[in-house]
């Protein structure tokens, strides 16, 4: 009697609660969401977002770039375009990943709003629901969103400074095999990884790959960060060494600006036009107008030089954040040292639940993403991301002390917790 | 041998055969895709593409205001966004939603990329693959592909000059319940049909709420043109009268630019919930700079004004339109006289295929979308959609007028062909 009054209530509520999809129904905000409209209050500082510094870019001469483009060639610019993209971006985008050492052609390229719709369209495209993935433990938050949409089963493979680990992968693919599965994919976020802050090593690389092309298994790579090393070249894609095996995800939200939405997969040729019908079903094509922006801030801007800009601003705010780790965490605390991007990955001491912590250090006025977020199994919640590419130097000094306060009371807590008679 | 040889090859050529889901094993570009490259020459006068007149826009207004909007506020225009879209551009479209009589809260409303990523959504989180659809007959292209794309039985209901046709809906979901089963949702385009160029009349408005209400059916609005209409006022929007059953779906495409790709729904709070979460997983965030572009235009342009210039352009290509069909048009033929939009729905003599003769049509410089397009059954070859949006009436007139020779070659053809001995 109960239950049925309960469901009815829920059917007044939700009038189109018999009609959902089997993997819909689960889907619920949750609770973390609400904390962090909390932690947008500007008096708490916000180690939490990845929001790159935009303000960095030269915004009058973007926009009278925008101007220019509505004002000249608007009947283009804000027309429908294909749902592959814009040619003269395409041609574009394979300047910018020759840096990387990738040979593309225009036509192997789609254009994506964002990575995060490759991500998803690619994802669409090879999983069904029970599909095995393999993804590094932690993984990127918005690729496991992707795959638990697609009801995907998310075998973590760990990672330590230099990056994965080839045998832990052959490990988690003997594993599969053993059970007579086999995973759909490899994912992979290569290069200053969020949220471990950690790089694949030049070794390991030609190791990954030829683990994965024996055994026939497609890599995602995914790599926004690439541009965005502190010291040294760019490392060559996993893309660059083996094109038939790797698809690989790129994005100006970064090198440019992410309120264009603006980013790419390249895919063998078969990938590539199911890339481009699966866009065609999700959005019919990309915006004109952003593309034909991104395209003739790339043509005619200097767009190294400006990476160089954003390179050392972040840089110099990872700076702060590793010195005042240094300085104030307290014992059994340990964090990785990104070589670029925008993440540090923390470790707390043993017992201590970053979850359950976040809302006390949110009232302390200092937000971070707990480590729970990046696992698809409920690991992880002795660790923190701390992102360090928005706010500015001073500000992470600060946020940082907070955060140290907070575990120190953490730790006591816990300590205190321990002496109680179970 | 030889099947394993051709598997062998299939796998040099796709080395991703063996991994795609299996939703995406039959994505194949179409034939007519390539056929449209070719209609896309400046010989050709194509009849077929939905590409609004957006040069009927102030272009130097919009590149001012675009241009301001980078220099002045590029920081937040260029950053990130939240997942269900600008709180002040959700406002403006609540007071343009008031013109059909919908009285929503900026809560209520998604952003989306265009309103077909609103169409995608949806059909994702209330559709498993098998489920059954109701969509009138025949139906908006894109929202078949998505259907397609989840795998959904689409069930078309038959129209009239009235539009859907309340008893064959009735029909339609006791000849699904007669089989133990039930509709996910109607689907349904109730202004100015894409493909069919009707609309529902205010009486049927009714009946259909009353039948889909008593059934607890929910109703997809896509209204991508209702503020487009040749004459009178904007017609009642279904979601105005019953906003608890009905997931309306705008779009500023047409009202404004495509090129920005802004769409929105407005659902109930439950579904808007699963909506934000599935953009989210989509694409992250819509572009916040499309979207601040809108708001502002709205806040700040005569947009009103605007969509009266817009209808002006597309009444005057309609009546172009109309005007060649009665001079040229053979016999046998028949059409529909749509009160606004873009589209012209045309019926062919029977016996002839509008898709077999696609080629023929192009080689005499005219293109078309085959009615086919426009069912999931294989319905629809004796019917041609025409588009009068994006053409200049002179062009209009011409191409229609190269229509009329081929389709009277045909008629010639298959009178020939209906002599010969079987």
């Amino acid at each position: 009697m109960n239950s049925l009054i309960t469901e009815r209530r829920l059917e007044r509520i939700d009038p189109f609660a018999d009609n959902y999809a089997s993997g819909a129904r689960a889907m619920v905000a949750s609770e973390i969401r609400t904390l962090f409209e909390v932690a947008a209050r500007p008096e708490v500082i916000s180690l939490a977002g990845g929001m790159p510094c935009v303000s960095a870019l030269p915004l009058d001469v973007v926009g009278d770039m925008a101007g220019q483009l509505i004002g000249e060639r608007g009947s283009a610019a804000l027309q429908y375009g294909t749902a592959q993209g814009d040619p003269g971006l395409r041609e574009m985008i394979c300047e910018v990943m020759k840096l990387e050492g990738i040979s593309a052609h225009p036509d192997d390229v789609v254009i994506t709003v964002g990575s995060q719709q490759a991500l998803d369209l690619i994802a669409r495209i090879l999983i069904d629901p029970g599909d095995a993935v393999l993804a590094e433990g932690p993984s990127y938050v918005g690729a496991l969103g992707v795959f638990a949409a697609c009801q995907a089963d998310v075998i973590h493979v760990p990672m330590d400074d230099d990056g994965l680990i080839p045998e832990a992968l052959e490990q988690a693919m003997r594993g599969l095999a053993a059970a007579g599965r086999r995973a759909k994919f490899l994912y992979t976020v290569p290069n200053f990884h969020n949220p471990a802050g950690v790089t694949l090593s030049p070794p390991r690389r030609g190791r990954i790959l030829d683990i994965c092309a024996s055994a026939g298994l497609p890599v995602i790579e995914d790599n926004p960060y690439g541009l965005l090393g502190f010291s040294g070249n760019p490392m060559r894609a996993l893309r660059a060494d083996h094109p038939d095996g790797v698809v690989y995800l790129g994005t100006f939200s970064k090198t440019f600006a992410p309120g264009v939405r603006v980013g790419w997969a390249v895919a063998p040729p078969a990938v590539r036009d199911k890339l481009v019908l699966a866009a065609e079903s999700a959005v019919l094509c990309h915006s004109s107008f952003a593309q034909l922006l991104v395209r003739e801030y790339l043509r005619h801007q200097p767009w190294l030089e400006q990476i160089k800009i954003f390179r050392g601003c972040y840089r110099q705010r990872r700076n702060a954040m590793l010195n005042a780790l240094d300085a104030v965490m307290p014992g059994g605390c340990r964090w990785t040292t990104p070589g670029g991007g925008f993440y540090v990955w923390l470790g707390l001491p043993d017992g201590l639940d970053s979850r359950a912590m976040l809302p006390r250090a949110v009232s302390a006025h200092v937000a971070y993403v707990p480590g729970t977020g990046f696992y698809a199994n409920g690991s992880g919640k002795n660790y923190i991301r701390l992102s360090y590419c928005f706010p500015s130097p001073d500000r992470i000094c600060e946020g940082v002390q907070r955060l140290a306060h907070v575990l120190e009371a953490e730790i006591e807590r816990h300590g205190a917790r321990q002496l109680l008679p179970s």
